[in-house]
């Protein structure tokens, strides 16, 4: 039977602030990426959402970011390898007591923002998530952007790592996503969006905005839950996949 | 053998700033207290420490806080049950990611400035305390001051609560310390320290500064590590118990 | 003409999580409570928010808070005179920045949250508030909940204190707010709320709920931006005020 | 009589952590870089050390910085131009409340860590620095490394960018500073940066580390206040300079 994930970021609440609808996404996602509290997070939220995951049979994920509250962890911060592990060390073990205390524990890792950027070419940034991981605990997966440098480093660390295509993010002939700064890269058209996560999951096949039909070998969907229209979007995406006989199932191969 | 454990507070740089000679003081306690970042502590000074104290011999213990980086988590913070038990299980998680990595584990748990005192007398935070390292790890004892209503807590949730004296600090007849606003409150001659130090190891007792014999059933004494006097002055502590036969070690029953 | 002020809290953004509709709301309100950084808003959401209130003429005023973003203000934080002395000090300087940026300057103060009910009894905070505020500008009124300590300091300071009224809060009969822990704590009729304003704004009284007639001499009504309800609630008061002939300015005597 | 500036970073305390002997340098040094909060500084430091210099005469400047109190803003941050600029603007407000309290005001803006790097090239940080100096207040002068691409865009804005150099530092035949890395990087004798600083007083000339002299239009030596060797070396250089017949005083025109 054909299997793929599907991945949303959520815990990014903080404090009074509210943000996404968590507790909605986590009903159509197979895989949670929450915040860990440095670029998102506080620990009561991280806590509930660890436990609406766990009650909803969602993998856990370390969404890991840099320090930086103020810029959503969206900016790059020009930290060194020693100062990165520790971060990341930090973030791991915080979100691995909260994911306890909700009867489950870290599944896989994802970087967040400029750190997720920063695993396509900075290699001291990318050695140093991949060798904290790797200490940590080396079964976990990584969570990451086709044609990262950070996928060769987990390889040779001996981690899995995972690549993932976005549901409503446009594809250049080469495989990269078509810059922001373009006005279709963005996709708004829920229909669009689901035949490209079919032909994902069916033939690892993407189509790029100029038809070229690129090889992806993505095994997890990322689906975001911030807005009403998002949510929906994610579910429609789910629904499709399922209505195809596509199980949507977390790349963790035991269950949450 | 009569034995009796000495801690102090160690961790508690935060990013350029430095405090406290932790290499130091690791060569004499037994037991560490360990800022887990909210209070203060960076994640790469956590690491280090952590480090310091496993290749030492030391047990690790929790020096969780009240979040207040710029008050030192000297001031009380009137944050609910709620969240103060999040904020207290992220930074076990945290904390224990990081003695893990130094081939150790937490072994012990110990309020820090505001949040201490809190646990003398404030039945929310002190609940919050105990009932969360209660379900993070039922056999981490919890370090306190005599008489603390989180003492009562721990004991009914089956944590073991351990008493602590405080090296040079002078102590009414009631067994309360002496204000800090009161001349007398700090005591800076070593030789009285460490006589009052003998007499806690092996008669359970000290003399208040009226002379009074106070019974006190510490199994620990807190020391300090942020002067060069303070570390001479627990080497002092130490040396003295250790030429009257008593044993330094950790109250935790087997080795770090 | 009768005339009466109406304030609103605002800036209460913080990098990427988004709090209420400021710029709605500053269409109808006369004083905009703008945060300062310390409880909520960062430096670009107290510039543009600044900017906005300039634009439509409204007084802006300095929404000082307690240092704890986690926490929104809302927990009291036992700091010293002095601490507290310089954090509302840096506050007031930092928004004063903002509002000449945007041509315009602080016209008031309003502590926020936990720290505008500390100015109800806490001596010590108040003073630190009313002290700071009369060294800085001892021309800036200072808005406070009728009956508070702060009020008499500021009077001793040659500070001119201003009452607020909530819009939206039932009364007791002796002139204290209903405590959130009761149901009819707060008003959620549009009718009820604007017949309580006018009565306020044109015979200096509130009814209780018990329906004690209670003489209230507030200068300003407080009102909510944070949900589209609240944003129409405060249009709603405005425009019956105005249609019975009262004015909705500022405070301050001159113009913002 | 010739004249010359001497700067020192101060106020970089933070809250419960010590840094630096602002009292002893400030009777050294004619203009203070006091941080402002975001790199280092809690508000009551940056009070107590703006009412020091102020009594000492010294010029008080705003040492601005990246937000980035853990790496204590030596990493560079990729934020926008809007973000920083407002981040620049809220530190001088901030810092302004201070001097005034004091009884001065800001005189000056130097830049710090990696920001102060930042402005040698990096134009978009150049750029929101220098426009927003000049937007806030015109008159103030920039103080920068020479060469740095934000004397530039001072120059183009019509602000004053002053120019220095470092006493403790060697340099290449180029005009740059000798990297880190390198052994010969810092000076450690007092004769030799004595020798150095008198004839960059004298003749506007360094010697490089080869014997070549490079001409140096320096209007400011920055010295530190961090060590007991470093205040002592910045004594030395002032007690020569002015035996010399060399005058310290602040780039500043006028008394601070």
């Amino acid at each position: 039977m054909p299997h793929i994930d599907m991945n949303s970021d959520v815990g990014e609440s903080f404090g009074n602030w509210r943000m996404g609808d968590d507790a909605a996404i986590l009903k159509t996602v197979s895989s949670a990426n929450i915040a860990c509290g440095f670029h998102a997070g506080d620990p009561g939220t991280i806590r509930e959402t660890s436990r609406i995951a766990a009650e909803n049979g969602v993998a856990i994920g370390a969404h890991i970011g840099y320090r930086d509250l103020d810029g959503f962890g969206r900016r790059f911060l020009d930290c060194s390898y020693e100062e990165l592990a520790a971060d990341v060390l930090y973030q791991l073990g915080a979100l691995q007591a909260m994911a306890s205390a909700a009867g489950g524990r870290i599944r896989y890792v994802k970087p967040h923002g400029a750190l997720y950027h920063s695993m396509i070419g900075n290699q001291t940034h990318a050695r140093a998530v991949i060798d904290t991981i790797a200490a940590y605990d080396a079964s976990l997966p990584v969570l990451l952007l086709p044609g990262s440098v950070a996928l060769d480093f987990a390889a040779e660390n001996g981690l899995r790592g995972v690549a993932e295509a976005f549901a409503d993010r446009n594809y250049d002939a080469d495989g990269t996503l078509v810059s922001r700064r373009e006005p279709d890269a963005v996709l708004h058209d829920v229909d669009v969006v689901v035949e490209n996560m079919l032909r994902l999951a069916e033939d690892r096949e993407i189509i790029a905005r100029d038809g070229t039909r690129i090889p992806m070998d993505a095994e997890s969907i990322c689906v975001h839950g911030d807005t009403q229209g998002s949510v929906a979007m994610a579910a429609a995406v789910r629904q499709a996949l399922e209505a195809q006989g596509v199980q949507i199932r977390s790349f963790v191969t035991e269950a949450a």
